[in-house]
């Protein structure tokens, strides 16, 4: 079993593909040479984009595809609402933070109101990576320690700092010399002794992992590194979405704060009531991290993030280290945000999430006594990820998930792929998903999986 | 002569000033304790700013403000072009670069055209300090260096790596391992060979700097470091503003090379046509960097930023290390910058910035004679620095510095302090900044200097 080199190159276009394209799709991705070769699009035949709305996007040529894949048009695409407030707080004022605005303050208040009591304070940034980037810093000067621990197939962002904390990144990219490891928490197919993780206690399971977590505090301590935080994305969406079973993480993050590092818990995937069950991922799993950070879906699009903390956890950086953002909460973005959490819980995105993400996840798993080829379908809300194995097996199919990616694409089906092989379908569509998207959906794939033999 | 601790220190509220603000200036500054200590507001009776037009803006109470601080309003706020182009976007779709999207393309165009043929690649990010974060690794990828020259009091950025090769944040935040310093280029005070620094020819006093980039490089290899990059605004814009004399650069950028380094060119401050010489700072400074970084001025506010590069240079990174930003060249930001470029275009504020900005210098020039206290005025264009000095020394005074600031903003104008001492005004407006602007400044900053018996 080859692992791929990085997660990247898994659902992506290559120049050698470029003859069997239309000519005006073709054009398109000659003039990306311009970005240079680190931009990768999406597909054999790439998607050209012009129009959105709800989970639904429209092509150049009028066609329409249903988004099961993006997860930053949180409430919708081009939702009114946020659109609206966008443009009302652009034609009065955007500034920075150095000056008095009633929107950053109202929206802190707000955001911090989803959150336990233990988490008072909050920074924003401009993206993920950013929130990621200054967290780690913010746990290093509390802790007084270096050392990171991420899970194995962790993905934490592109900042020089964050690369070197998502091993998903692939070996080209350096791992950072005081970071460690521990295995992606695969409840697929792991054993943990002698007993499959399927049929694991929450307590087991995360014993297990806790031991895990020692392992790496003790490994770094030999080599004179002091522990300084663990930065987990509760779902483990990169690893291949693990989300159950729940309250597996309370012994892990029992064990972190008794080895004094810290919890941060990286809600860019599973927060802003993706998981149905809770507004934030570590809710949903029970637990109090110190940090927590988000970006992806908390403005719809603009680019928008946040630090939250304990007081005490962020008061050796925050008091000591100077830390200005020039975009982060200005006023545009804020009214972004503002605008996006009013609709999550106007339009209850988490019941939705829950219903509609029960609906499909029971969906995809009837397909599977037909459909050997399905090996797991696991997830919360509308999180799902769907294991694509040789059947009879459980050894990951990259091939047939990359084949069945390509076939959803031609049936107007927008998705990708995650973990470590490649082979697990990521189903995150926008938390706007309906039933009859669950119909759309269920349509394209098992005619899919029928003309692909599958 | 005390420095410092933090360039961020020098005009900001702090929590005792409270008890002499009204009760609503007040309330928000108490409520922006959720924000933690990083925090800093301008002024000691902070603003509270709610609308804004060209180079004016409004606090809540209606009251007026001269804008002579922000350089992210480049084309003034809320310029109502920018705004119609976001809202359009926004309304029709936001989404990543691994779609196809014309806005990414036609901008990518639009933009290096500005710039030298060999800088023919672009990324985009959403912030200045993801900009230069990039850049340096690129720059470390293509020459398999570690080693960055920074200016003793260069700000180049909030993330964990920017941060340490920002020297202005103070001592507090560590400096890299192999990172070194070259001194502030300072016009006003330095003697080279005898001859103080404004009188030397640009040849000289690029003779002194690129002498002293030597230095640096030979330091870096005693201890094994590599030399990869000279990160460098070419107005020197933390470090007290120094643009002049033009042709100074040539000398030092030919050393980087010689040495087998590569050139940052951080245009964060100097770009987008502030200078009004050039579109960029380094254009005005006739050289050709390999790896062009900007941000704050391209969008007007929405979180955009930019590396432009040479093929070659990009390569190594690009080609092997994945990297992908999730907002960075989205199509609503990627509007958003479109239309700033094209207000910049068609409202030419490369001309305002060059004929207002001669006006604007020469007359806070004049103002010399009569006020000792103001040690030299240097600028480019809209971008102006003024040494506030004891007069008959050249000793940075910051605390009349401040005292100016304080009564510039009782008079309703805006503006801020920047270099080692924090004794120079830093007169940086939008571009759109008109010679009635100048004369309400002027009009300002005549009754301050009066006011406090400068």
């Amino acid at each position: 079993m080859a692992t791929r080199s990085t997660i990247m190159d898994t659902n992506s276009f290559r120049p050698e593909m470029a003859a069997a394209l239309d000519p005006e799709t073709r054009r398109l991705t000659e003039e990306r040479d311009v970005l240079g070769p680190a931009y990768r699009l999406f597909y054999r035949t790439p998607v050209h984009l012009v129009k959105g709305e709800g989970a639904h996007v429209w092509d150049a040529d009028g066609t329409e595809y249903l988004d099961v894949y993006n997860n930053v048009a949180s409430v919708g695409h081009a939702h009114p609402r946020v659109v609206e407030a966008i443009a009302r707080q652009a034609s009065l004022l955007n500034t920075h933070t150095r000056y008095l605005h009633e929107n950053i303050l109202k929206y802190a208040d707000d955001i911090l109101s989803t959150m336990p009591d233990e988490l008072n304070r909050i920074m924003f940034q401009c993206t993920g990576s950013e929130a990621n980037d200054l967290a780690v810093r913010v746990a290093q000067a509390y802790t007084g320690g270096e050392g990171v621990i991420v899970t194995a197939e962790a993905y934490h962002g592109n900042s020089a700092l964050t690369s070197k904390l998502s091993p998903a990144l692939g070996t080209a990219q350096d791992l950072g010399l005081t970071m460690r490891m521990i295995p992606t928490p695969d409840t697929y197919r792991l054993v943990i002794d002698g007993k499959p993780a399927s049929a694991c206690t929450a307590e087991e399971f995360g014993g297990w992992m806790a031991a895990e977590v020692r392992k790496a505090v003790a490994d770094m301590n030999r080599h004179g590194i002091k522990f300084a935080a663990l930065l987990a994305d509760s779902i483990f969406s990169s690893d291949g979405v693990y989300p159950d079973p729940v309250g597996y993480l309370q012994p892990v993050i029992d064990t972190v704060h008794e080895l004094g590092g810290v919890w941060i818990a990286d809600e860019v995937q599973p927060g802003f009531t993706r998981t149905g069950d809770a507004f934030w991922g570590f809710e949903r799993q029970e637990i109090v991290p110190d940090l927590v950070t988000s970006g992806k879906p908390m403005a719809n699009g603009l680019p928008t993030s946040l630090m939250a903390a304990r007081q005490e956890v962020l008061e050796p950086f925050a008091g000591s280290i100077p830390y200005f953002n020039t975009f982060g909460g200005n006023p545009v973005c804020m009214a972004a945000a503002q605008a996006t959490l009013d609709v999550m819980c106007s339009e209850d995105t988490m019941g939705n999430a829950k219903r509609v993400g029960a609906i499909f996840k029971q969906a995809v798993t009837d397909l599977m006594p037909a459909h050997p080829c399905i090996g797991d379908v696991r997830g919360a809300g509308l999180y799902i990820g769907c294991e694509i194995v040789k059947p009879g097996t459980k050894d990951p199919d990259q091939a047939a998930a990359l084949d069945i990616l390509e076939t959803l694409r031609a049936h107007h089906v927008l998705t990708s792929v995650c973990g470590r092989f490649g082979n697990i379908l990521k189903l995150r569509p926008p938390l706007v998903f309906s039933e009859q998207d669950v119909d759309w959906f269920m349509s394209a794939f098992t005619d899919t999986l029928q003309e692909l033999g599958l």
